[in-house]
């Protein structure tokens, strides 16, 4: 009997999960909505019921081992999602605990970038790594920071969240309630931003002129950027550096290996890589100057997500075979 | 026979060195110049017959089970110093190979703030933690990085420059070649550098303007504080708004359960203490607030380098019982 685990990605308009071998073969996939799920029992009905189905049709040649969700604002310790603002249920919700009533495996959650860096180790550019940071570029910036080969928790349970530390204290009001957070520049939201400052800064004529800032996506700056849009390039830039100032910062607390982009933004190639790269050698103390590589996430970006969530599981069953802690 | 730890501290000053047993007791210390030693052939020579000498005084009943080294710039996976600024000897100094040319024992080198993280997590404040951070505010502001109980070394062994992350890229120039380290800020160099920007910047009579920037201390300020003095007070408050706002972004990154300040300004007590705690809280992501202490080091002053450096002796015999990797 083949043994699968189950990733689960919480979005703030779908759920999706997986069925997924250790070798990071995806069998067999769905999708729930978590948005139009205001009762939260419900969603955890559907979740359960969506899951169950897909594993009937598996059938019995394949056991499920556990299940690894990614969420945002997860608590690895707590198996909480705890405020996240891009979900309907507000407050904490003790998802690992709800999601037990309904199946009782064991089950393991973090934060979706948390996710992805342990996606990123079993199934990525990271697999020979010991020390490396993941960097998810979407409507946020969400990091998980890899120390020794294993993923950075912190004291309780929430570190990693590089997208939270401050460019410029007077800077861009951020979603968290303070201002100038790098997510508000680093991120398919925050290149939005900077669009409409240059837009509104600069003269030049640009085709983003004829968008609104609702219909505006990260796609179209870089279709933009393609055809040689000024302010489209110009943005590109203005991220690069900022990210890529922060990032020096990050380097010098880690000392990683290597960077990855995952996410939206991170799929505009060397418009986003090279002026981050750039700026982040500029800013890097000495030592650490051109040691540390800019990677784009070997994560198939489709499942990546899935994937992330699933190799939770392994990494976790793995520490149990190693420590006898109780998954 | 009781088993030892020798602790080497090098500082650009002196190089001092103990005999440290397992539960911290400093059984017996001394010292070599390191300033007036061009030649290093010289200064090893010295910093051997300095050692042996003691351990000759010791006798029998004592055996040494390994030297621990904590230096500026120190190299913890190749045991170098590289490009110290405050040391005479330029480049990089392979100390751990040049040391056991003299005394074959297992020798494990760091540089200094990692050391005295080791000390506080062996006999200091973070016994009983695994996730912390210790910052050093000396002539710099070195930091080492506890996670899950390790230290961070990074991949090339320099990680936890906290000191080196930028706070204003146009800002005060640091010894590193680069602008607005938070070090120019956050040390007892970076305190005197604000003195003498308020004395320039307000009018306010100080006892502070009767004396150069060669003769100012941070007890100098302490004291000035102490008495009221109005721009030792302001300089206070400027440092500890500087490092509270860049300890919320170290919190964002590690989540530590606590934050120790060690060395010369940690000793001016709440004048740095209450600045930069309110100024952390106030910059820190919701989800942290309330939870990280800001704490002073345990490890008592005189002796904390040598008991630091001692400590990494013990940390390391502790991974080889327990992973068979060779010292």
């Amino acid at each position: 009997m083949k043994e699968l685990a189950i990733g689960i990605d919480i979005g703030g308009t779908n759920t999706q999960f997986g069925f997924v071998d250790r070798e990071g073969n995806i069998v067999s996939t769905g999708k729930v909505s978590t948005q139009t799920h205001e009762d939260i029992k419900l969603y955890f009905k559907d979740l359960y019921e969506g899951i169950s189905s897909l594993q009937e049709r598996l059938g019995d040649k394949y056991s499920v081992v556990g299940v690894g969700v990614g969420a945002p604002n997860g608590n690895f310790y707590k198996g909480t999602v705890e405020h996240a603002p891009n979900l309907r249920w507000k407050g904490i919700i003790h998802f690992v605990d709800e999601f037990k009533q309904f199946w009782d495996v064991p089950t393991v959650l973090t934060n979706d970038a948390n996710a992805a860096a342990i996606g990123e180790m079993m199934y990525g550019g990271a697999r020979k790594m010991k020390d490396f940071i993941e960097i998810t570029l979407g409507t946020g910036l969400g990091s998980g920071f890899v120390v020794n080969g294993q993923l950075v928790y912190g004291n309780d349970g929430f570190a990693g969240e590089l997208g939270h530390t401050v460019v410029n204290p007077y800077g861009r009001i951020c979603g968290c309630g303070r201002r100038g957070c790098l997510e508000t520049y680093a991120s398919a939201t925050g290149i939005k931003r900077t669009v409409y400052k240059f837009l509104a800064d600069i003269t030049e004529p640009s085709e983003l002129r004829g968008v609104s800032f609702d219909n505006l996506s990260a796609k179209m700056i870089t279709e933009a950027a393609e055809r040689g849009d000024r302010v489209a390039l110009e943005a590109f830039e203005y991220t690069g550096r900022v990210l890529g100032q922060k990032l020096a910062d990050a380097v010098a607390i880690t000392s990683p290996e290597a960077i990855f982009l995952f996410g939206g933004l991170a799929l505009s190639g060397d418009y986003i890589f090279e002026p981050t790269k750039r700026n982040m050698e500029e800013n890097m103390l000495n030592i650490f100057k051109d040691k540390v590589k800019l990677l784009p996430s070997e994560l198939q970006n489709d499942n990546a997500a899935v994937l992330g969530a699933s190799a939770l599981v392994w990494k976790e069953l793995d520490k149990v075979s190693k420590t006898k802690i109780k998954l």
